[in-house]
């Protein structure tokens, strides 16, 4: 299993993933599920992804090879698309190409299924940062400011902080404290998300990263963040009223 | 879809259930989840369920008519069972029958599936205090010390504060709080779990209920136990370090 956030804010965007991938109770593994293009100067597109580790790897090969996009005659690649659509239109065309070849025995009674589903975020040089949430159809749904965070993967032991504390003009400094506790409370619940993280940080306008962290069990702050969380919440609970009935 | 939650401490028993039943996104009704069977001096005895109602239903019909238990030669009832497994095995074979009625037309391709669980929990005198969680397949696991709550439903958003907060010493005033706050969270962030919930508490050797309480949008307690959650994590979160990368 996978835990994967992506949060939209005024100031930027918050990826965050975790990297145990499994195949069975006993093939248990590390691979990082974040992918990051930076090299053009006019754009920082990322990528977080959940489902068949088999699917995503691939799927980053046709995104990296070019694939030819709807209504289009030349390929595309990250780093010719013209806007963030373009790179969601980019993924999904590549999840298809995937589907046509390896789909039909994935989908057969007894294979696992044909499952991917992808986070991606950035910006490209003429418009604001964006967030989709890519499907395994290859369509997807972008992120806005109302709804400005997508999870992949195990999301729900994770999720009642965010719609509690997480809303689009929260500072950075503020979302990555909230998804690493997002992300704490599904590591603490489902052994199948494990450490470490990948954390990356894009601020607005800045058109390069500004950070990507790897933090494992040795992080210093993700090892506040967890003893802080725990005694606040254990002390939150002890301070509420007692029933009055 | 549900969420009803049992847990089991040294001090008693404290059960939990919503009250939400949907048959698709346009049926959505009311129905309590939470039986109890009181009557008898000697024992108290209460099961939630989630699942399919048509099955629920019927397998309390099926639990109230009597049904002979593995091994033995006359009918066993609520009220006759020796010990909480026996009551245990009675649900178990009460699902067995619904499943050998209404069980392959519910499994064909057409059907929705045959789907229960239940949670079932009290005390019979001679015996302490106990805790089962009965599957489809009429087979079941007991709370221990080291694991003294259930749950069954829409579990996972609720989790998290369990596995910080609760323990078999926890007192019942504790965990009933526990157990709203858990709830709170599952109906914040699903919608198919609803009002009003059924809350009891069950204390040692008591052999009968203390209390059976309905909880809707107007409990004074329920109210003041979810703004203070609400604003509690809100404050913990504000005053978590930031990062000090």
């Amino acid at each position: 299993m996978t835990y994967c956030l992506g949060m939209l804010l005024r100031e930027g965007l918050v990826m965050l993933s975790d990297s145990r991938t499994n195949a069975g109770i006993d093939q248990i593994s590390t691979f990082r599920k974040m992918r990051v293009w930076d090299e053009a100067e006019d754009r920082t597109i990322l990528m977080a992804t959940s489902g068949n580790l088999a699917i995503s790897q691939s799927v980053v090969h046709y995104v990296n090879d070019g694939l030819v996009l709807p209504g289009q005659e030349t390929r595309s690649t990250m780093a010719s698309v013209r806007n963030l659509f373009e790179a969601a239109q980019l993924v999904g065309e590549a999840i298809r190409t995937v589907h046509r070849i390896d789909g039909e025995r994935l989908e057969a009674k007894d294979g696992s299924g044909f499952s991917i589903s992808c986070l991606l975020g950035g910006q490209i040089a003429g418009e604001a940062p964006r967030l989709f949430l890519i499907y395994s159809a290859g369509n997807f749904i972008e992120a806005t400011v109302e709804t400005p965070y997508f999870q992949i993967g195990e999301t729900k032991y994770g999720k009642p902080i965010l719609d509690r504390a997480l809303s689009y003009d929260l500072a950075l400094t503020q979302a990555i404290k909230l998804g690493l506790i997002s992300m704490d409370s599904t590591l603490r619940s489902n052994l199948s998300v494990g450490l470490p993280l990948d954390l990356v940080l894009y601020r607005t306008d800045a058109l390069h990263l500004e950070m990507h962290r790897k933090i494992d069990e040795t992080d210093p702050y993700f090892s506040i963040i967890r003893h802080q969380w725990s005694s606040s919440l254990k002390n939150a609970f002890a301070a509420l009223s007692d029933p009055v009935w």
